[in-house]
Formats: structure tokens, sequence, C-alpha cells
């Protein structure tokens, strides 16, 4: 769709020539240092690092739009960086160019309880803004776990645990602050709830992982504290009888703030990791907000389905600590999961299906993965009909990438025949973009399109989403 | 922004030009008779009819690729065409062109109780697919009123009075079969409830009204009937008292289903088109979705709120006749309103604001209106922030129409200063055009470069959204 046309010898000397411009601008704000271009050339997915030829800190919008005017005329690309998080390739340099680390952009800006919602920088992290809500008896909703910076969860279209009940970033940014690659600054959008005013430009952003623009403010919805919350943990017999559960959770209508999975591979690897002794098990975790007595309705309606389908090892807990408690496992699987082969990479990746379809999937994918000789917990926000793989491989052994790839095709390609998705929260990065032809067929045409109008020169973040 | 490149005299000649092949294509269902161009020509609006010059009824996708084939090669304007309950003129021909009606795409194609979502032909109304739910326990959550095709409440963002529970056309689409205006058909997603797999063109065509493309299918997201639902009617003393109570109502975090505001202008019309005697005060409508004892908890919660403002003259039910008795003056207040000056046009229009800037845009927005010598009930899904004027104004008189548009005017500008948007609900059409520079600044260059991008000769549905 699109090809590399900036090799790297040729940014290299674009980077020179905008070298001095970038300094006298920021100061010691732009580096070329190696430590920094190793930081910013590397996430946590399983690609292989790419660094970029120098990193900035811009401090302001101003500062953005300044960057990107340097670029553009030294035709550098811009690689947007939040906090590094990134599970498949977001952030790598492929093609050589500028990183714009946004970290410095950490202000937040308004929070108004009265209209749930809050205008931070791009830079601002998920657990910095939660920290700061909790005084309003708010929060926001949108959970991936890692503590991501807003801008990148926006670029991501990210979501997480409890995006069953609260939507992801799709549903939770209201308005959105960019620089173009023109280096004009557009606001997506004002604080109302909905409008029907014109193109819905803050969606075309949400999920565009820095090719079209440069998310500098967000805009966001955030949530009421729940009155009451409590939590549950059910082992079962079965993985089909784990996921069959979820799914009629769902069906039922049960308003269920998260509800997720961890197989029995999982399990043992939270036991090995923590030197607990959880049953070896395919395990529900669930959570629920509301009133107290619709907590209790909640988790009344989700046992009794959970005990028809030989649920057992029921736990239950109201308090925060023992909330907590119980969610440890699931809260620290990636941990336990990479321990299961120290020194190994995980190679994280997910789909998503309609939920009908999800039993399928899951039963067929973990059928694949017994029969691989590569270890792969499995654990999913079951809610949404999401799963990850955590494959564990070394990534200097051939042998192990190439049975990594193998699986995570046949993974990707089930989950499209199920009329699923090739990722339901990662994002394409540079890992899913092979897939995409098959995914959306002439709709990537479209996209296409949309690229080359907002940004002619594929400077902003080249390499990512469009297949090479 | 886009400039009328389309003349009716070249329009005319274009359709000509055309006409053998739609005929021959499409048989009576290409027609030029009179009586088609003027209904299609007319919508619900306040604008002057501006009639097409042909009309066709395509049947199926591949019909409308041919129209769409047809039209490009003699550059004729398509105008997409629902059931012209439009109240921005979106159907209107102000370049002339063919009208595609897609009343006879009126398939339900699938509905999939166990996933939440139906596809369904563009052509189907929202009444139809209700009607076909029913005995799944289903039904769609998003009620505008009027008994909208799918496809022209997609293409215009349409949302309606439970769209404070259950989300507008943006969150309650899955994924959209659209003809471009090039011929090609896409597909913007699948059925996975959540994806990250590129830009979000499922969002960005809905809303685009006809602009981007011609909507064809849709795959939407149903609700479960909720187990239990309750209704109440509260009368205030002040606006100020109504409007503040669903604020907080909304803001300690009830899951009102819906919360609707009638002014006493409103009210009073309600009394005198069906002979009743309602306190004639502002009123508020409730209806509660849950479980039994949900709905028995969001009721006392909200009584209490309107209780504590000063509320009186509660009303409540439970049982479905008695709900809709209930509400009958909500459901009935258009026609009510327009009874208050027969032979009238209602000069319909909405704004959406921040809830905590409500109270103060409506506050301003009544004074201004008992100001003039114009009569306009005022209804708000004020759950939502969104409120309507229904004007009512001769057509004819051209002292009448200056004073609704500088009302109208005046209630767009207060909206946008108050962080709101020019329209919550009803689009742009020919009717919002003129604020959207105010509202989007350098924005709406971004979506004219779309609009360039994906159709670079202006064929579909000239004349709107951009300012001429």
């Amino acid at each position: 769709m699109t090809t590399a046309f900036h090799s790297r010898t040729r940014s290299a000397s674009a980077l020179a020539a905008a070298a001095p411009s970038l300094a006298e601008l920021l100061g010691d704000r732009f580096t070329t240092a190696p430590s920094a271009l190793e930081h910013h050339g590397t996430d946590e997915s399983w690609q292989q690092p790419l660094r970029p030829d120098g990193v900035c800190f811009p401090a302001t919008t101003a500062e953005v739009v300044a960057v990107v005017g340097i670029c553009r005329e030294a035709c550098l690309p811009i690689i947007p960086f939040g906090a590094g998080s990134s599970l498949e390739g977001h952030v790598l340099a492929p093609e050589g160019g500028l990183s714009l680390d946004l970290s410095r952009m950490d202000r937040i800006l308004a929070v108004r309880p009265e209209d749930l919602d809050a205008t931070v920088e791009a830079g601002v992290t998920r657990k910095q803004l939660d920290r700061h809500l909790e005084s309003h008896g708010l929060f926001f909703p949108v959970d991936p776990g890692a503590d991501a910076t807003l801008g990148g969860m926006a670029a991501t279209r990210a979501s997480g645990t409890a995006a069953v009940r609260y939507g992801t970033m799709r549903e939770s940014v209201l308005s959105l602050e960019v620089v173009l690659a023109s280096g004009e600054v557009i606001r997506t959008g004002g604080r109302a709830r909905k409008s029907s005013a014109g193109y819905d430009l803050t969606r075309l952003f949400v999920g565009s992982e820095g090719t079209l623009g440069i998310i500098t403010r967000l805009t966001l919805r955030l949530a009421g504290l729940p009155e009451a919350m409590s939590a549950g943990v059910v082992s079962f017999p079965t993985l089909g009888a784990a996921v069959d559960t979820a799914i009629e959770v769902i069906q039922s209508g049960v308003p269920v703030a998260r509800i997720e999975l961890l197989d029995d591979v999982m399990m043992g690897a939270v036991n090995r990791w923590s030197e607990s002794d959880h049953p070896v098990q395919p395990t529900l975790f669930f959570e629920f907000h509301g009133s107290p007595t619709g907590v209790a309705e909640q988790a009344e309606e989700s046992g009794q389905l959970a005990r028809e389908a030989g649920g057992s090892g029921f736990r239950w807990a109201r308090e925060q600590k023992d909330r907590e408690r119980l969610w440890w496992a699931r809260h620290n699987a990636y941990y336990a999961a990479l321990a299961l082969r120290p020194g190994a990479r995980a190679w994280s990746t997910d789909v998503c299906v309609p939920i009908s379809r999800l039993a399928e999937c899951i039963a067929e994918t973990r059928e694949d993965l017994d029969q691989s000789f590569l270890q792969a917990p499995l654990v999913g926000h079951v809610g949404d009909g999401n799963f990850h793989l955590l494959m564990l491989v070394d990534n200097e052994e051939p042998k192990e990438l190439a049975e990594a790839k193998r699986l995570h095709e046949r993974l990707v390609h089930r989950a499209l025949e199920l009329e699923g998705t090739c990722t339901g929260e990662h994002g394409v990065g540079m890992g899913k973009r092979s897939f995409l032809p098959l995914e959306h067929g002439p709709a990537l045409g479209v996209m296409a399109s949309i690229k080359r109008a907002l940004d002619p020169e594929g400077l902003l973040n080249p390499g990512k989403i469009f297949p090479p």
C-alpha cells in the first residue's frame, strides 16, 4: 500500500540537517545519545528493536508544532512515543527518524466532576490520572494493565479488563487536540456528550497509531466510583465450561464490570511464580460494580451460572483489600508467564471474535498450543470475545520464532474466519500489518486514501498499519 | 470549502444522458414523475423543497453499484434517501441529481441473539426491526422518534431518548457495507465487539450524511429487553428546578434509561391538543430499565432528588400500558406543538452542551423565546445535555423566517460558547453548514480533505455538511 521511501541512510542525513534547529528549539531535550536511541527504539513486543536517529522531548503543543515543521523541512520521519508499552512495535523506527517523546507533556489540565470529564496532556499516564481523580470520587475506566500514557492509549485504541462494562478508548475519548503533518493544530470536538456536526474525527484519530497526526491533548469521559464493588474467582473443570459460563453471563445481561479468563497453563505459572496453590484449572475472575443490592444480584446470578457449568472453589470478596488479593493472580499474570521461562521474551498477541464464536476459537487455539513445543499461557477479556496468548520465545532461536509465527498466523486466520478481528486492543503497529488486506479487503484502500490526504509525504510513523 | 459545481442546468442534462441506462437497469424503479420528484425533494425540515432530477429505487447492493457507475459516467449527483424524515435538509437536491431511495432494500438479513447483533439492509426502519426483534426478547435502543430507516439514522448519527443509557448510532453500529463514489463496495468492520485493526471507518461513515459513500447494509448492536421497566412523570415549579434535577440524576450515577424535559409551553400545547389537564409546568419524564430491585432503587433515588428540587404531582407506573399512558404527552409532543399553530411549519433544531452548562443554556434560550413573537416549545433529551426547539413559522412570512433565523443563530452561538455543538443529533445537512467553521475551525479542513480523497468529483450528496 505504502512503500518505505525513507531509507535509514536518508533519515540519518535528514536528522543531521534538522539537528541544529531541534537543538536550538529544545536544548538538551533533543538528543542522539545511544541510550536514548536504544530506549526509544524498543517496546514490549517481540519485535527486534529499531532505533530512531534522534529523540526529542517537547513540553508544549507549540513545541510539537515547531518540531513537525523542522521534520517536514528535513523530510525526517516522526515517531510519537508515550510510555513505550506498545505490544506491536508502534514506537519502533523501521525507516529511522525522530522519536517524539510526549512524556514531558504530563499536565492534568482540568477535571470537571459535574460533567464526568477531564482534559489532559498526551503524556499523562492512566495511573497518574487515577491517583488525581480519587479525591473526586471518580476514575478512568480503561485499564490495559500497563501504565501507558493516555495519548498512546488513544493512538492504539486500547481497552483492557473493564471494557466489557465501560467501553474502550473509542467510547472514552470525547475530543482530541492533534498536530497534523502540515503543522496545523486541530481540535476534533467539543465537550458535549454527543454531536452530529460533521465527520467523527475523534474516532478517526483514536486508533490511527500516530500515522495521521500527533495527539497532544485529550478530553476523556470519566466514571463515578461505584457505590459498591465485589469480586469473585471460580475454577472450572474444562476450558469450555469456563468460556461457556462467561458467554452466558454476558448473554443474560449481567452488567459485569470485568470478567477475565486464565487458562490452566497460566494458573500453573501463577502458582510457580508466587508459591501459591490455586487450583491449576481454567479460572474466571469477576468484578461487579453498582449499588450494594445490585452487586449482590450480579454475583448471585453469575455464581448460579458458574455452578451450573461445574464451577467450584468459589471465592468472593467485598472489601478492597480482599478483592485485590483475589485478583492478584490476574494482575500479575504477565510476569508469572514470563517467569515460566526466564530470559525468554513474551510474544504477546490478541484477537477478538463475536462472543458466540469465542468457545470454538479458544478451544482450537488451546489445541494448537498444546501440540506445540512452545509454552503459551492464554488469558482473556472474555466478556468482549477478546483473548491473548503469551508465547514464550527465545528471540535468538529461528526455530522458535518460526513456530511462534506459525501459531500466530493460525490464530489470526481462525479469528478472521469466525468474523472477528486480528487485534482487539493491541493495535496493528508492525506486527499485524500483513493481516490487514485479508481483514479489510478494499476498505484498506480507503484507509490508505485518508493517510495520503492527511500526510502526503508519509512523515508520520511510517511502516505502521499499512502492509509493506 | 467546496463549491457547487453541479448547476441545475447541468444536472438536468446529465440526468437526460443517464436516463436510458438507469431505465434499462431498473425498469420502472427509475422515474422522473413529478410526484416522485416532489416527494424526494422534501423532508421534515423548515427548508424549502429542492427537487432532484430523477429518483431510483435499487433493490440490491449490486444495483446501487451500477447506479453509481452510471451517475459517475454522467457526472450526475447522487442523493441517498431513506424515509425522508431528515430535519436538516439532508435529502434535498440543491444541485439537482438523482435521489437514490433505499426503501426497497428492506430485508433483515440476520438476527443473532447470542451475540446481541443483527444485520439489516439500509432501508429497514427501526420500528420494522423492533417488531422483528420482539420475539427474541431484544430491541434496538436508538429511538429518534420518527420511524427512520436505519441507513438514514447511521448517516446522520441519530440518537434520541434512550441515548443517555444505550448510546447513539455512533455506539450502536458494529460495521457497515458502503458503496463508494468509485463504485467499490467496502465493509468497514467485522462482528467483534471491539477492534484495533486500523482506522475506524465505521465511525467515519456514521454521521457522514451520504457525502462519503452510500450505506447499503448495517450490522447493529442490540440490547436485551430489560427484566423490569418503570416510568415516572414529575412537574417542577421552574424550568431551572427541572433541569437541575435532571443534572443531579445523571451526576449521581443513576443509570436512567430515558430522562426527558418538556417545558411549560410544550405542556400547554399537549393539554390543548389532547384536552388533557397536565400541570402547565416544566415536566420531567423518566424511564428506568433493570432488575425489579434495580428499577425500584433508580426510581426512589430520582424521586428523592426531584422532591428536594420542589417536584410535585408525581406519577409512577410499572405496567406497559400505564407507562405508555404516562409517556403519551412526550411521544406526541411534536404533533401537539404543530397544532399550536395550524398550517405553520416547525423549524426544529437541536443543540447539545456539557451537562454542567445545560441549565444556563436552557434558561437563556427560554428567555430569548419568551421575548420573541414566535411560539417555540422546548423539549430535551436532558440526560445528554441535548435539547430541541420547535419554532412555529409561516414559511411565507419573511419576517417570521428572519426571526427564526435570529433565534436559531443565537441558540447555536450560545451552545458553542458553552463548549457544546451546533447539533447533537439532527446532523448538519443544509441547515447547520454555516456554523461548522466556528465549531470546528481548521478541523473542517481535515473533513474537506477526506471528502476530496473519497469523492474527488463531488458526486455524493453535494451541498451538505460543507459551507457554501
